[in-house]
């Protein structure tokens, strides 16, 4: 299957056959001050340079959330947006709890975007299902619903299944619909990769639809984090992961190693060049 | 299946079970000159060293491989291993191509011994099976015969088969079989570790045997080897490696962060335990 976006002009595929495409993350105020305090001054030069630096990093396609206290962001998103697009030709993951800061940044892009999140609760169902609708948005759907978060498998199939029966009744293509299993911290549950992991195998097996995560969340609150990212992302993108949500400079080289062993980067093209990259900075 | 390996007098688990068991690689003159040397001089100093290291960096089990040209390795490799138990309490992995330098290393060690290695080829059974059925060692069943090395994991699967009845017709006990699914370069082929990773799962599934692997094979010839060795190392150890051959330094996170990841390390406490001593050592 193949979720196609688009940044003003160029297009982005991701696909179930691979190679992974990394959505960048950095455009997130948490643990970044000076990104709230040089927005709220309406100076946006650092987060294009966030965005510049996680393109030479190799990301495929931004998230752009700039929620923090006190910010209207149904003003700020799109300007945001604006912002990048007018200097940047990627595609943007639209990343906010706010349906109508998504709806104003969706009215101002030239491009195809995805939106993160919409997830099995009614509210949300009903709050941006007709937004994707209308600006032909592509969705990252999160396996929760108004029972909350389950940790069984199953269960969280049932819910990606229930998202994407939605989208396709309200006109949305299936493959413009993108789960997100949930990773959540190991440190707080010893079998939370294991849950995530077997989402991700069901969803994989049985609607094979592209999928997306939160890939650092799964170490929060351990030390050494990037070894454990580093091995959760190699299982969860062998498991059918295809464009999870990571910091490019330091997940690049574990999804372009991960790719390589799959059997997915011909002559280590991609790999190698990654491997320079890295070279370089170091 | 549990394969029980001994030093002098400690006992080490290997269990398909987890958590991963791992084998030190670094007592091999391959790229260490100054083994050859101080080994050739009659100075086991290095070689004590090269172990103490290891033990340090959570290596559970000892390679020992002390061929190099000119060597005589029926001489040495007994004197190294008596050498190694008089100093630590570790099980050792007598690693030489020379059935004879294997056997006068049983005849010295007082622990249960690991032989690397045994392959399906005849005249390696029939060398090595003897020898390991005396002296109650383990061994490690390569996935090569007669016919060479196939790409076809139901192959190796069956060569893994043949390996142990063999073992089991000699006397051997079934869990002393540890089976190696040869792992090697994706750079000579990019479905190298496909083929392995395949391997790996037939053999879980259909015998249920420990496995091993040269973990850093599969990366040979590539830059910046390491993000190769641990995304390979955790997609292996999840489809079921429990005691790769690895440099303990730079591999013991990767290890341990996925045995976090496959809810095998109840409070993260090994996790934790490695990170700290990277912490120290940084």
């Amino acid at each position: 299957m193949e979720t196609i976006l688009r940044g003003t002009t160029r297009e982005v595929v991701i696909s179930t056959a691979g190679p992974v495409v990394i959505i960048g993350e950095c455009i997130n105020p948490t643990r970044r001050k000076k990104l709230v305090s040089t927005l709220r001054e309406g100076n946006f030069e650092y987060v294009l340079e966030l965005a510049r630096e996680q393109i030479d990093d190799f990301a495929d396609v931004l998230d752009v959330n700039v929620g923090f206290p006190g910010v209207e962001d149904e003003k700020l998103l799109p300007e945001v947006v604006k912002a990048l697009e007018d200097n940047f030709d990627i595609p943007l993951c639209l990343d906010s709890p706010n349906p109508k800061a998504i709806e104003a940044a969706l009215k101002v892009s030239k491009g195809k975007c995805l939106i993160n999140s919409v997830n099995g609760e009614e509210r949300s169902l009903r709050a941006l299902l007709p937004v994707a609708k209308e600006y032909g948005a592509a969705i990252i759907g999160l396996v929760m619903d108004d029972d909350g978060i389950t940790h069984d498998p199953e269960k969280r199939l049932a819910i990606a299944g229930k998202i994407i029966n939605r989208a396709v009744a309200e006109g949305i293509p299936a493959a413009d619909v993108i789960i997100d299993p949930l990773a959540m911290a190991v440190s707080a549950d010893p079998g939370a990769c294991m849950v995530t992991l077997g989402t991700i195998k069901l969803i994989s097996s049985r609607l094979g639809h592209n999928m997306t995560m939160g890939a650092s969340n799964i170490s929060f609150g351990l030390p050494e984090r990037e070894y454990l990212n580093s091995s959760f992302l190699a299982l969860a993108i062998a498991a059918g992961i295809t464009c999870p949500i990571a910091h490019p400079g330091k997940s690049a080289m574990a999804v372009r190693a991960t790719d390589l062993v799959l059997g997915r980067d011909d002559y280590a093209i991609r790999y190698i060049e990654a491997a320079q990259k890295l070279k370089k900075n170091t």
